[in-house]
């Protein structure tokens, strides 16, 4: 993988996360790179993220670094978690020699614990001297991002013009808590593209509908979620000579991302394509696709590989939206499990076979109209409440 | 526990649960009794709620008998189903020679097969001939109407007027699909009160809101929930000269019956009281405590006796209620976890040691107004996953 020029990347342990892993990431634009960012729209909002929005505004979306810490949220802490995140991007400022609005900073981890400040301004100096753009420093960088992540989520494409490339490369870090509105994770994407603030918001917006904002684990929605997008403008290709592959490019990035977030969720066993189709419009297709992938009764019934889609009506039929019950049929794979709100013929053996696939695809047509959505989602297993009932995360 | 005048119960094994236990529930009310009932909100509703509206409004609310099988909810069975039901119903009534719109029928169990209905007609005669008065026999009737429930669910109350007593008694099912709008369970309630079915539905309502739609257990509602309250009128004495005390033990019952439900959840190990208090409607309290209680990391949380308040901080910032996180306190029993949305200071050996109890309380106060409301609900547990994953319910 070719990375975007106009980056370095580095990562450390500063000592954040109890089990000693890295935990503190550094990505430096040195000429600057302009930004667009997506956040939670969960009313709680964590520090960084308020300094974020204060920093894209100041800077009018000129960014020059990017300081990623695991293992505390510095979310809940109050106006000391603010200076908190003020006092890091200060320091990391000061190493570049640019001003502390020009830095982005992002916390990922436990939640009302104050930040370890001391610990990162220590580790900074080293991190800014040791960045670099080779291929290992990124991974260095998704490494450290991670917390219940089993393993490091990364995704790149180029977009050829006039015998040139563009380069784009994302990171992500997910886990649990991973349900739409907004991505509730971290994404970070490094483009060489040339563009505007402005030009990248609209993207990168319409990517992340089609991509993290079309997956569910837990149905939480985290305090801490964004996806940051920078473009450092290096390739000398202007984003409006290849804006349709640029946006094919950005597209598939974010949806291998989402993909990988979705299939390393906490415990998760099967991962669940679900489609609804014939729906009124996309709206009541998205609200009823979010009952049946945050429903207990249905994720479960996917652990245990039981082909009930008794407990898939009955979510369609309390998710809100009118239905008519008697139109809806439900798809195995290719199989009909529900013709007509009713049991269908089918082999509950062969139907066991498929659900015991890691990834498999159920469909859904409601009948009552022409929209379409898909929508990743995964099994809720033994293994997600061990994890989340053991671990202060 | 003394019954209620003018009712019979019995309870057969007619061969519909794969476990051999009784499944045949038959209430009598040989003189008849005045009805009034709540269904499910469920848009997907089972067989017998649509043939139970029916003959509620054809009787004009005056009911003979109740029919319930466990084993097979006769959902998402089709014209089919619905033939099903009322073929009971006939058979129930040419036993004891009322018309079949006189016979209230219920069922609870999977959902998508075809209701048995020889092995149900087989089981009616000797049904009828076996039901008695006796405390044992509505016993054995709330013993077989079980599903995963782990125990049997009776409530009772008296109430004395002028040296003569009303009575009223209730029996349940719960266990799993248990959350509000509506009961999401089946409830039987029986007094002897002389009362017509309206005054009888604006009691029922009342009691309702405050017990079976304020419970949780895992934010799925059913597609056959029921509560029924029948009147047989024998203990001479009207519910106008009663109302007051009469309404109280019917919340009472009630009450009770909800807090069976949610102990009884599947693999529930710890029941907690949630209370929110300072919102600006119960309205907007009933969004919020909603939320807390389906999230699975909170719940999952409370699997492990973690006073991790994050959680519980996070699910009220996307509930989709205006509040101001500054304002919020979270309090676990008397120890306060959360001040102004920020940690308080709090010993974590205390705060495990109470969540380690089978039932305790967690307050939050949201400083936004003067409406409160309390909500019973549990933790998810992997004994929840296993229950649900491992068996086709």
């Amino acid at each position: 993988m070719t990375l975007p020029k106009g980056f370095l990347f580095s990562a450390c342990t500063a000592g954040i996360k109890a089990s000693g892993n890295p935990d503190l990431a550094l990505a430096i634009a040195p000429d600057g790179a302009s930004a667009a960012a997506l956040f939670t729209r969960n009313q709680v909002v964590a520090a960084p993220l308020i300094v974020d929005r204060e920093h894209l505004r100041l800077s009018r979306g000129r960014i020059h670094a990017l300081v990623v810490n695991a293992g505390n949220a510095n979310c809940a802490t109050g106006k000391e978690g603010i200076r908190a995140g003020r006092t890091v991007c200060a320091e990391v400022a000061d190493a570049l020699r640019v001003r502390p609005r020009q830095v982005f900073p992002s916390s990922t981890g436990i939640i009302g614990v104050p930040l370890p400040v001391e610990k990162i301004t220590a580790a900074v100096p080293a991190l800014v001297a040791s960045a670099t753009d080779q291929p290992e420093a990124l991974t260095a960088f998704a490494t450290a991002i991670m917390t219940t992540d089993t393993r490091m989520k990364i995704a790149g494409e180029e977009i050829l013009h006039k015998n040139h490339f563009v380069h784009l490369v994302g990171v992500a870090k997910g886990a649990g808590m991973i349900h739409p509105n907004m991505a509730t994770m971290l994404v970070y994407l490094f483009t060489d593209v040339i563009a505007t603030p402005r030009e990248l918001q609209q993207c990168l917006k319409r990517a992340a509908d089609e991509s993290f904002n079309s997956v569910s684990i837990d149905g939480d929605t985290s305090t801490n979620d964004t996806v940051l997008l920078l473009a450092s403008g290096k390739s000398g290709i202007a984003l409006r000579a290849v804006r349709p592959p640029f946006e094919r490019a950005l597209q598939a990035v974010c949806c291998s991302l989402a993909r990988q977030i979705v299939t390393d969720g906490e415990g998760v066993k099967h991962v669940v394509r679900l489609r609804i189709e014939g729906a009124r419009n996309s709206e009541q297709a998205r609200q009823i696709v979010r009952t049946i992938a945050t429903s207990a009764l249905v994720k479960t019934a996917w652990a245990g590989s039981d082909p009930n889609w008794g407990r898939i009506l009955a979510a369609i039929g309390r998710s809100g939206v009118k239905i008519t019950p008697e139109r809806i049929n439900i798809y195995l794979g290719e199989q009909l499990l529900c013709r007509n709100g009713g049991a269908a013929q089918f082999s509950q053996d062969e139907a066991r076979r498929y659900m015991s696939q890691p990834t498999y695809d159920i469909r859904i047509t409601l009948g009552l109209g022409k929209a379409r959505l898909d929508f990743l989602t995964c099994d809720l297993t033994t293994d997600y409440v061990h994890i989340n009932a053991d671990y202060s995360t």
